[in-house]
């Protein structure tokens, strides 16, 4: 006997269950699970009002507050798609995603508020702006609707297959496409990062990772779907972080690699909020050098794991699992598996990493391979693009564009984006491979490394170097360091020290923008 | 992108992950992940030789053996059906469900292969007899066979909704019935139970409960899913579990209630080989008295777990969870919430109390209902029994039998099977608690109340009691003992005491038997 596979399966549960336990707390703010869930039904109701039908999209623009954890329980509710956008692109992509998604309403928290307005009259099929946040002038205020609405929404039947989020990648080159993620997609996703990252009632949760990045890793369901409290945290700074971990009881976070290196760098005054906590936290992001896990496991004796994925997967399609032979490792062997990229989950449906000609390439760690992945946990398609669908699902593969090798003991470990290996002397450098040599410096606090044109080898690595708070040390130093730790054509021609990376607003470096450089033209 | 829910992609992830690592221990023998899985598909192109097709069926009469494991990959992986036999019935029995499933190939351990043979002549539709241990005149032999044959089976596409098993109940008044449980039941079931009971590479499972009974609360599958080594057991008696918890590194098992009740009583001298052993442990069956529950945890120092299922449910669908607010309870009221049936687990679907109206009971922990439950671990009906299938499966929801309560915090706990309710001076009186009552004595090893007509009342309790060796108690003295701890309408009118209790051969006390019984006859 079916029933549809849904996140929202999760959120009936925790009503049955948790409804006197802490939900969410933001700040001051804590609300029950009968709350928030009761805060969501009257959402839906008043979406209804609004003249919202199964298969339409309701776009946010929010940091981590409760409004924007209830949009992934009350839109989907009602048969509706959520499209949580990236609150850090510019006003012209705010405006792209909006009308490409078609969404009907949008909702806006009161940090972007002003940006949305200023370009407002270019958003024409947007029926409904709602303030998440206080009351403001020709927007629809989100408290005070919730407050005098009905609790009695009409209720939907969903088809599993159904989309439940459109989530738009950041697109480092070009516009960015529609993730469609379905109800079963989500719902698998949850229980098989379950499976391998256990989670009770007793957990406290916070929200360092952006909700709108791929639904928070599907946390906004997965915390609820084992009791759990959602803690909101606006401002991700270390200090911020710790302060909470101590003041709220958080026993586990998902961490973005800046977040981490933010954590592993946090000075001592800034650490002690927090002492004594355990806090177990999943962080993924190339590259997580292994020396930046081992700093946040052994200094704070906090545990790392190490997770991969990407929007179109779900997200999570690889987790770095101990193995029990592991412990007895030394710890910089240890450290280094910990930094791979692991073995699919249990849900994950198959990972091949493939050469050119469609073959899995050997287990020998050297080989280079392209991450591919089938099964469930692959979206839908991109929203109305079936041309980039095509290209990125090939033979009923999805085609992830990670350049991996596979280990003898089958864990997987990215050496690359393929469009970021760099091809010297006809040889295949990985550029992590010498960012994870580089960050292992004392004085280096982050480091990107890309390929530039070079007149007798083609090409050749070219790094860009933000030291830490304080440190010193020149180009000189850091090629000598580099030449003891690694094969002499993969030492960076160039070194160039920069005040920072450029990223995207989701926190990846953009290469692209730094193949575009000169040595030693420090840009900011 | 779907691919279908089948536990056989946890078999081929394994493959994938653990080739090397130990999958199967029977006494001397181990089999690596890579020989289990390569077993399995020898055994496969065997069975598409005989010419089995999908959807057909194929019988096991075994105890855990490797070579039963082995059924649960090498059946469903070309398309046919498993059905597990409980290897305790009569040959009569036996008979019946091999002719009810239609079985073609029946698959035998050497400890059952003389009972088949005498009754071998009324299997008409029985093609292949197959004896999984030894050779055997007349029987096709399992090793032989399978250490010649191909690992190249024919693979056949699986629907998620396709049965992979059907396994009879024991049937305690009626014929054993099919209960067909299909892929995804099965995958959805697994990855629920883990989400609440972690496991990892560096467990190992001991094989006390019978594979066949619920597919081993697919355990069978489970297991092999997070890459843990299965360790088989034959003849369940605690000193060789003991003995195996230490030989073999036992770190988790499922016990059946008279397992843990042997465990619990078992001497020092038995439990020594395990002493300073950590097994974490879940049971079920009514009743697992929180005594019994709390002597294991408090003596042995293991953490058990108390879990509720039926066939009919895949099976496990409540789950007696801990919540941080029960480490401050007393000893003595953690223990009696320990021995509730819990929630129900994130992939049980919808579970209601329901009252004779339908209609969920309150959270008043007195008012008795039946628990009902619909979703994706709901079997696909009874095997060639529409109107079993109709009676049990009522307006979408299936109905359990089994009468219960539901305390404030949400926590289910049974009072007993419907039909054993006791009605006595119009009251309800449920046999559990007073079972529970009892069982606190120190003289008191096992105990079942039924209902006995009672001129006065209609029908009033009579208790059978089975004494600890060696321990002394009188019926005045229980019934003093009764009467201090329970309302005075439930103490027992009569106390008999046994040398063993009539069960059924999963080990469910048979009360239809006890209820024929006068009082002070002891039958054995």
């Amino acid at each position: 006997m079916e029933l549809p596979l849904t996140p929202l399966a999760f959120g009936a549960r925790a009503r049955r269950l948790y409804g006197g336990r802490e939900a969410v707390r933001d700040g001051e703010v804590t609300l029950s699970y009968a709350e928030f869930l009761g805060r969501c039904d009257r959402w839906s109701s008043r979406l209804q009002e609004f003249g919202v039908k199964p298969g339409d999209r309701i776009a946010y623009i929010a940091q981590n507050i409760p409004a924007h954890l209830e949009g992934y329980y009350a839109v989907p509710q009602v048969g509706a798609v959520l499209v949580p956008i990236n609150y850090r692109l510019s006003a012209a992509d705010f405006v792209y995603i909006v009308n490409h998604s078609g969404a009907r309403v949008l909702c806006v928290d009161e940090d972007h508020v002003e940006a949305v307005e200023a370009v407002r009259d270019q958003m024409s099929k947007v029926e409904h702006f709602v303030a998440l946040e206080g009351d403001r002038q020709g927007w629809f205020d989100y408290e005070a609707g919730i407050s005098t609405a009905s609790a009695d929404f009409e209720p939907v039947s969903i088809d599993e297959n159904d989309i439940i989020t459109i989530n738009y990648t950041s697109g480092t080159t070009a516009r960015p496409k529609g993730v469609m993620i379905t109800h079963r997609n989500a719902y698998l996703n949850v229980l098989g990062t379950l499976a391998h990252f256990a989670m009770s009632p007793a957990d406290r949760y916070l929200w360092t990772l952006p909700m709108f990045h791929a639904n928070g890793w599907t946390f906004v369901w997965l915390v609820t779907a084992r009791g759990a409290a959602h803690v909101c945290l606006r401002k991700v700074d270390p200090v911020a972080i710790f302060q909470l971990i101590g003041e709220a009881g958080i026993t586990t976070l998902c961490a973005a690699p800046t977040v981490l290196i933010g954590i592993a760098n946090a000075p001592a005054e800034a650490r002690a909020p927090a002492a004594g906590r355990k806090v177990r936290l999943l962080t993924a992001g190339a590259p997580p050098a292994a020396v930046t896990i081992d700093r946040v496991e052994r200094e704070l004796g906090w545990e790392v794991q190490h997770v991969y994925g990407l929007t179109e997967t779900s997200p999570l399609i690889l987790l770095c699992e101990p193995l029990p032979e592991h412990a007895g490792l030394p710890a910089a062997e240890r450290a280094a598996i910990k930094a791979r990229q692991g073995v699919e989950l249990v849900s994950s449906g198959e990972i091949c990493v493939m050469d050119e000609g469609g073959r899995a390439v050997p287990n020998d760690g050297v080989s280079l391979g392209e991450i591919c992945v089938r099964g469930n946990v692959v979206m839908k398609g991109y929203f109305r693009d079936p041309e980039a669908t095509a290209a990125a699902i090939k033979d009923g593969w999805f085609h992830t564009g990670d350049a991996a090798v596979v280990h003898p003991d089958g864990y997987v470990e990215i050496k690359d984006r393929f469009k970021d290996v760099i091809i010297s002397g006809g040889e295949n450098i990985s550029s992590v491979e010498i960012e994870g040599v580089l960050l292992r410096h004392p004085a280096v606090q982050e480091v990107s490394v890309v390929g530039m044109p070079h007149p007798r080898w083609g090409e050749a690595p070219h790094a860009f170097v933000v030291l830490k708070t304080g440190a010193v040390a020149t180009e000189a130093e850091l090629r000598r360091f580099a030449r003891d730790n690694l094969a002499h054509f993969k030492v960076p021609q160039w070194v160039t020290f920069v005040k920072e990376l450029p990223k995207t607003a989701t926190g990846k470096i953009q290469k692209f923008i730094l193949r575009g450089r000169e040595p030693g033209i420090v840009a900011q």
